[in-house]
């Protein structure tokens, strides 16, 4: 078992445009704000394309090489400093070049590996175990990158009044975003953080749907079958409101035992973020001691896929004193991966 | 600079169907063979459609599960003994779930990291790369994976009379496959081969592409756009034709750096698969000693992308002596990134 400690330098984070709030959201789609409230209690979203006429303002490649350059700056290291990326996300704006060659052109990086994962939720944790690994490996620092957007699979131009209620969802739960983060093999002091390094003490990060029915499907049209009818986007929502907070506790549990840990030793947890209500009914499941203090993000930011763990590293960083330890936890539905990572204030 | 030692257990492939020749292939496409052999010198390919109504008989999933299944019968290993997948692609299945977990699941793993890497010609040296990393850092057995399926982006539907020759060139040069390896922490002597493990001795995994512009562009549609026009496949064959050779040679020098040989040490030269002719061009370049062996597949297989090396590797692990030496040569030119790698028999 992989045992090498990284550090958080930095963390950065991307949002496209003004905050979407439900009121102009529900006008657009047709419903009210209270339906959005109920089924996500999220508050707020951003997307990088015009809700009038669908033009893609800001891409993935836009928001995450923003996000990076901000984590960079963040960790006080220039491009020359950084020996690999490694940028997770579901919604590449290619198949090829990868979005990841994209922003280490952006960035003025060259000579180094580029890697991009193709994720979902669980895809930040991923790009961080890939990263703690690289650096474990011999690199002395490199950055992790993830987000999402989701102008290709919402579409404005379609007849939201006979939208299915499971479809409509999907517009009022996922927003665009892109976070980062550098990871060194010393620690650093974060600028703009209190002294001391912020350890990466272990990342669980563990495929488990072995035999099981995937919960939610992103798929891709090509030339050859773009005129079919099948949808792109399908979740199983009951699958996932039964599996998540089940998974979530699993996670704690594993992520716990890989260092050493009990839960009274925790000061911060960083819950799944699927959706505002999802996340309050998780963290209410979960044997956390009730002193525990909760970094979200999703209420804000709506669902931003492979970016959302960023977001959350970013409020925690500048909070996190000597000493004090912090839990992230993430699900991947799709075909269920349990992930997380746990950090610790030197 | 990583310097950990991997080693390459076993190699895998999967082809779907019969061979495609030339012949065939022309009267599909209104084509001579005789233009086809001038083009790309390839002569045959497999598809995992139906070449007659387009119908999709074997997955990106089916194929590399089928190779890896065959990687790890190989190494004489079970899945439990599995500590990472890692698979590459350029046309993934679906975005969600990756092909990796499914593969993982058609496999049996359950409970390990399961990466999808989105990449191109280098994916199969990237997802090396990776693997070669997490064996640094602690696992002891994992499987590497790539492979590419066409059946999105040539459309026997179209009206091939009417396509512009860089088009008809991508229905010729590309082909479906899938091909692993297993790497150990450990060597181990490769069922079927002679005595001795198969030493990584070191990968180059460099992108190179700051500030040019993309050599290829593969594309996708989602709901909202799949009504536009613009292509999803193209190439810049021109700065194709001209970088590849030259960066082969650059990827073959900095490897030799890197491992410390020089070219009289080799035995074996695995050459860049771009197609028949272009592979006959970048060898006609290299500085390498007469004698070199090359070992090639492109011939046979056409272009499958991420699993080009796996198919070079499998014709070469039998062959490999002790004490012998080879080199792998791979160039990504979407974003242009040079890879490689260098395999001693111990």
């Amino acid at each position: 078992m992989a045992t090498t400690t990284a550090y958080v330098a930095s963390a950065g984070t991307a949002l496209p445009g003004e905050p979407v709030d439900n009121a102009v959201l529900g006008k657009l789609l047709g419903v009210s704000s209270e339906w959005i409230d109920l089924f996500v209690g999220t508050r707020t979203r951003h997307f990088g394309w015009d809700l009038g006429t669908g033009e893609v303002r800001r891409t993935l490649t836009d928001l995450a090489a923003e996000a990076a350059g901000q984590a960079l700056e963040g960790a006080g290291l220039d491009p020359a400093d950084i020996e690999f990326v490694v940028l997770a996300t579901a919604t590449p704006d290619t198949l090829l070049p990868t979005t990841a060659t994209q922003v280490a052109d952006r960035l003025g990086l060259n000579y180094l590996p580029v890697h991009q994962l193709q994720a979902g939720c669980s895809g930040a944790v991923q790009a961080l175990d890939l990263g703690r690994a690289l650096i474990g490996d011999g690199s002395r620092a490199g950055l992790v990158i993830g987000g999402d957007v989701t102008h290709r699979h919402l579409d404005i131009h379609r007849d939201r009044s006979r939208m299915p209620t499971e479809e409509l969802v999907n517009y009022v739960l996922f927003g665009d975003g892109a976070g980062a983060a550098v990871l060194t093999a010393e620690p650093t002091d974060p600028v703009g953080a209190s002294g001391g390094g912020v350890a990466l003490r272990g990342v669980l990060n563990h495929f488990a749907g072995l035999g099981r029915p995937p919960g939610q499907t992103v798929d891709w049209y090509g030339i050859s079958d773009r005129r079919q009818e099948r949808p792109l986007l399908s979740e199983d929502y009951k699958a996932i409101e039964e599996s998540v907070p089940v998974m979530a506790a699993e996670i704690l549990w594993d992520l716990l035992g890989l260092v050493g840990w009990t839960v009274d030793d925790l000061d911060y947890l960083l819950p799944p973020q699927l959706s505002q209500r999802m996340t309050a009914r998780i963290v209410e499941q979960l044997p956390v001691p009730p002193g525990i203090r909760e970094v979200s993000c999703v209420t804000d930011t709506g669902n931003t896929g492979n970016a959302l763990p960023f977001f959350q590293l970013q409020r925690l960083l500048p909070q996190l004193r000597t000493g004090q330890r912090a839990i992230a936890l993430s699900v991947e539905s799709s075909k269920w991966i349990k992930s997380g990572f746990a950090l610790e204030k030197c």
